[in-house]
């Protein structure tokens, strides 16, 4: 057996997933969990991804006719009432205001006052409050269709929470359209899981299977809810995006109505999508190794870090000239329209200064010292190969954004490669069982593509057994005969199976 | 007496300035009332103003070091009470969480359940949960500074209400510092007053006035607060920023504590500062007419409107070529580093068209006929002044940016001449006491520039007794000898007085 590779993250990730996850998190400065119960801070490493996140998805949205707007956190008790299984499936985990002041209690602290009529319900997402909003400006068929999008924070009250994956406060965008026929209705649906896919796989380098949910796993009151869904290193499904077909289920519950253009009253077809934070837990879990976390160039908060060699008691004066003009000329170029984004650390403590950067996932490092300098060279690290090499000084700059995009194309690649290598076609239920039973810890066994009969009673029965679900009926799955892995019934089509987050 | 012009906003300005803002907000489609409380809804069009402001103002903060983060919405209660006159400031209106679930109840209707050990606020602001990361990351003298800020909604619960000006929830940005010297600290907090005052100015086209409150006017727990206040068209000062140096009372309630260079341990100072979506508001008073709102190009979702002059039943393809190509022109014209905006609006709905663009403030309208096309002219209206011409169309492409610009600063010499002519110095009581008592309806008096004793009892009287607070003590107020406006004993410098929003 060989030696034991020293790591910069403990655990590794083979020794213990769940907590290599939080380590890589905690090592790059991202974010830390905060006193108050299932939220989260997030420091500027981590904000700043989610910033460039929302620059260019804010983009796509855009390029499609969607504007953005703000409607109100709080959801009267009465609205969230509406639609009978929208209700259902928030009223167990929302944070509810009943008071709108405080006053000193007989001991003397504050306690809650001024008791509200109704009670107010943060939003854990926006379909019944922007349903209200749109049955006011609906009247005709010229008023359609509404494209609308927000930025917030919505709550959601988990109980077992992780930075990132999932949290009791988190950050997203909703889509909320509205249109005057079900075709237009659907096709938006779609659309927008087209962007969320390819947003996904071009930006954060993480490839993604695309498909629609069983029954079981729609969200509360849609007819069909679309999801991307991409393979963790410990083969896991996440869940990146959905986009949701909400039929006339809201349009009727919020009288959203109009007159089309034959005269005749009808009720809007509504969609609504989301993405949020959560995309950045899988970024982390698809890219990141044993050294820390791997941020994919596109949305870096910076792409270079120059590491000037400092000497002590030495005049470093020309080395550090020599790092800003560095700086200054790889800003000068530009990384799909915006400048090289370059940091400095020009800090003398020694090795640690090298892996803080490691650990924090930037794409590129350089270390620049009297000698380059002498050569007119740099010594340059890529974070997801390992690569050191040396380079000449004006080849690096003028090479900068082809070296991002190689990395941004090995990210995928290998991403890719890793499902590809860990997806299965079984046809027998003992296969099927037995690559479940036996995955443990980091091998949580495969992205399976099995047929399904399509009742809920198999669904369920494997997600008891082996706490497995269908992640998702693949777009792209062709029409197929074979039989149920669960009851043996026949099927036309395969589904994905996964364990999941 | 000449006859009555037809204005396009009713009540006019003069009418009822109150009911006027209400319906150029209206009118112009910005927002509207929600049916939550206190909540407003922000529509595609007052949106887009507000994220023009966002992005200017966030590079113009990242350019002095500062890097956003996101802090968790609540705030335990015992955080909200370790500051005692901050917790006084905020606890009579504050959103109160205190259950984290619904049940069915007896009657079948839901009801909040869950009660938290620990009620929850709704963040007014976040001094005391930043407070508290502050102090896990600060240690040492080399951990400081720490410049954040945060785009974020907050709750404040308003009694009564109105849109931008004063909402229970709102948009904003806090910004909040921590540094090893109360110099530094103090160097920030007018850095940052500075940069609002830049951008109020030169964005929003404000003339504001620099300076900082007394006593009674400062953020709860603040050692001193900065602001910059603004003259409403109905002669009204409205705070459009502030910035506060906290001394060390954040820091020692929320123990930041770090070693300084000598190696003892200190407090750090803090600093915060924000503006919100009430600058909006402003922007509305101070550029809007009776012809609704009016949008300073900086600003401004979209710069220009083409309106083609569309014939029924004739072939209007010509025309709608000719517009698109405009467009595209325009578009490739840049104001401020991006693309000169551009509508089109070729709905055939006659005079109306023009009026809605006029009511939503765009800078400028251009109308588009055959015969304009033939002669490869354009007739553009300027939204500030009225102004109507023919124009070359490729004079017109070539000289948009300067158009913007010249509307721009029209926009801001209007408003500037405005206050110089409402601003007045005063030293006798009784012409003081005047002027405000027959201040009525659309004239609330003028800025009054007169000498002030110091003492709250002063303040509080002319509060009492004519509705008018001390706006700020203005930095560039000289010092000179005089007597109190309100007790006659001496005085060394004037302060601003006004009637405020």
């Amino acid at each position: 057996m060989g030696k034991k590779v020293k790591t910069a993250i403990t655990p590794t990730r083979e020794e213990d997933y769940s907590q290599w996850y939080q380590e890589v998190v905690k090592a790059s400065d991202m974010s830390e969990n905060s006193p108050v119960r299932g939220c989260m801070v997030i420091k500027p490493w981590g904000f700043a991804i989610w910033e460039n996140i929302q620059r260019q998805m804010d983009a796509m949205f855009k390029e499609t006719g969607v504007k953005n707007a703000y409607f109100p956190l709080f959801i009267p008790l009465s609205y969230l009432e509406k639609e009978a299984e929208h209700v259902d499936g928030f009223a167990k985990e929302c944070a509810v205001v009943t008071h709108h002041k405080l006053e000193k209690g007989e001991d003397g602290r504050l306690v809650p006052a001024g008791e509200l009529a109704e009670p107010l319900i943060v939003r854990p997402t926006s379909e019944t409050i922007i349903g209200e909003s749109m049955s006011r400006w609906t009247s005709s068929y010229r008023d359609l269709p509404i494209l609308l999008n927000q930025w917030a924070n919505v709550v959601r009250w988990e109980m077992r929470t992780r930075m990132f994956l999932r949290t009791s406060e988190f950050l997203w965008q909703e889509g909320h359209t509205a249109h005057a026929t079900k075709d237009e209705a659907m096709e938006r649906t779609l659309q927008m899981l087209e962007i969320y896919a390819r947003f996904v796989e071009e930006r954060l380098a993480m490839p993604v299977i695309k498909g629609r949910k069983s029954e079981s796993e729609r969200f509360p009151g849609a007819d069909d809810t679309t999801c991307i869904e991409a393979m963790m290193q410990d083969k896991r499904a996440l869940q990146a995006g959905t986009s949701h077909f909400l039929g006339q289920n809201f349009a009727k519950s919020s009288n959203i109505k109009f007159q089309n253009e034959a005269g005749q009253e009808d009720y809007a077809w509504t969609t609504s999508w989301g993405t949020s934070t959560r995309m950045i837990g899988g970024m982390i879990m698809v890219h990141s190794d044993d050294d820390g976390l791997v941020v994919p160039p596109r949305i870096a908060p910076a792409h270079v870090v120059i590491l000037p060699i400092i000497k002590k008691g030495a005049d470093n004066s020309g080395v550090l000239e020599s790092a800003e003009t560095l700086k200054v000329a790889l800003r000068q170029q530009t990384y799909y329209g915006l400048p090289v984004e370059v940091e400095i650390d020009s800090r003398d403590i020694g090795g640690a200064r090298g892996w803080e950067w490691v650990k924090k996932g930037i794409p590129v490092r350089v270390e620049l010292g009297p000698r380059d300098i002498e050569n007119n060279s740099v010594f340059m690290a890529r974070r997801d190969t390992g690569e050191k090499k040396g380079l000449n000084r004006d080849e690096f700059i003028n090479t900068i954004a082809d070296i991002l995009d190689d990395i941004q194309d090995t990210l995928f690649q290998r991403a890719h490669a890793f499902r590809e290598a860990n997806t299965v076609f079984i046809d027998e239920k003992d296969k099927f069982y037995d690559l479940y039973k036996n995955a443990k810890g980091y091998n949580n066994g495969a992205f399976v593509m099995a047929h399904w009969c399509g009742s809920g009673q198999c669904e369920e029965k494997i997600k008891q057994d082996l706490s497995v679900t269908i992640r998702c009926i693949p777009f792209d799955s062709p029409d197929e005969e074979g039989t149920c892995i669960c009851c043996g019934a026949k099927s036309d089509r395969r589904v994905l199976f996964a364990k999941a987050y």
